[in-house]
């Protein structure tokens, strides 16, 4: 009989959020589940990895069930090097990330540490999923998400990915009855149009918050902005060669003769 | 008259780098610069943003000419943010990041603190170009460097670059004499084998660094890699949607109907 599969679980809200032990339970009706997630929140660390400073790993309580926890001092992405390379003794089948608090969709996927996680995985060849709920909330409901991500690492489990793709999971903030579906989408075209909150500390320097509000420059039916919008969870394959392939061409016309 | 071009620096090693100065010295050739970059070396950052805490800018005494330079406390993501939206009364005309004390060639675009400036430029709309030497060293020579960064900068300002798309360009640590010329190439399928090195702290703790070497699994002729391996300097139009394309008709044929 052969082993189930092995599913490594991980998100960048860090090892105790809600929508970590929300995947993780889906995770272990398919297979054997270790979790190695980030110690703290580490939203919006993009594709961060630690380079100039050592890395703990620290083994959690584990599961009367057998599964695994453990968190680390690194990013999402430091957790899926070390998940791979130094705690697992076998190579996981499926690497999950997430679920995200908040929207990973459009463009907010290069700035994930969800998805950033989920990349890692493709880098090393694994089939990845990052799933997000478009809710930031501590006590977000995540029983739609559970549905959408059981339906998508269920497929992913039967059919693999291509090599070089992984996915990016956006599940809109809806209750079951009201999902449309999951729907396979292309990332819209869409930015933040950012605003600093610029305020005065209490000796007179200057201090900056980020802030901004979400535009879609994207009229197309066939983003992932569309599909949440219409109540679909929405799937977008993503890739880690960034080469803009359309654009060597014109490029090759440019004049970088060296006199 | 029309005013001379606008341009904004940024980098990832931190203000004080030699390879910022570097490309401030070209950048100047071609109109007024501000340098707006991190107060610290933020290597590897990828794509990160800072979204829990707030954020400095202080202002350097600025050079006799007028340049102005800022140093933040964020990320290289950060001080495009704070540039465009914050430090800077007018757009810029172009975006310049680095020049990065080491590779960015191939996969390492996506951790890359460098790159993401320019691809942070690149979603505000602006021409953006992100130099990497590959030499890690704090003495390394920028010569070379310094010729292909005047070449790519002319040419930015003078053709524009599609929408969408930003340049990561790569400089072998060659002599001028030696620099076989500037090429354009696409992403090389090449990835870190990553290794930890596992050690005890004095009070019996593991800790772990991370290590590892590069390997170019690409035989092909019209890469990064293979361009730099050939003392030319590769030029790679790299873009910010991530989706891919070529896969969605296979991923629509999952089955992810909801029942």
């Amino acid at each position: 009989m052969s082993k189930k599969p092995l599913i490594l679980v991980c998100n960048d809200d860090g090892v105790t959020a809600p929508g970590i032990k929300a995947l993780t339970e889906v995770a272990k009706k398919f297979g054997r589940v270790v979790v190695v997630a980030p110690d703290k929140p580490q939203s919006g660390m993009g594709h961060a990895i630690t380079i100039n400073s050592m890395l703990r790993i620290d083994e959690h309580q584990s599961h009367a069930d057998g599964t695994l926890i453990y968190s680390t001092s690194g990013t999402p992405v430091d957790c899926i090097k070390l998940g791979v390379n130094e705690v697992l003794d076998e190579r996981p089948d499926m690497i999950v990330s997430g679920i995200n608090h908040g929207s990973n969709a459009s463009v907010n996927v290069i700035y994930s540490g969800t998805m950033s996680a989920a990349m890692e995985g493709c880098l090393e060849g694994i089939p990845s999923v990052g799933f997000s709920l478009l809710n930031h909330s501590i006590d977000a409901d995540f029983t739609t998400s559970k549905i959408v991500a059981e339906k998508v690492i269920e497929s992913v489990l039967k059919n693999g990915l291509e090599r070089g793709v992984c996915l990016n999971v956006n599940i809109p903030d809806v209750a079951p009855d009201l999902l449309a579906g999951i729907q396979v989408c292309r990332q819209a075209n869409a930015n933040w149009e950012e605003k600093f909150d610029k305020r005065t500390d209490p000796s007179g320097k200057n201090y900056y918050w980020l802030t901004g509000s979400f535009v879609n420059y994207d009229e197309g039916t066939d983003t992932d902005i569309h599909a949440l919008n219409n109540n679909f969870a929405s799937v977008v394959p993503v890739q880690y060669d960034l080469t803009a392939h359309k654009s060597l061409d014109a490029l090759k016309k440019y004049e970088f003769t060296i006199s």
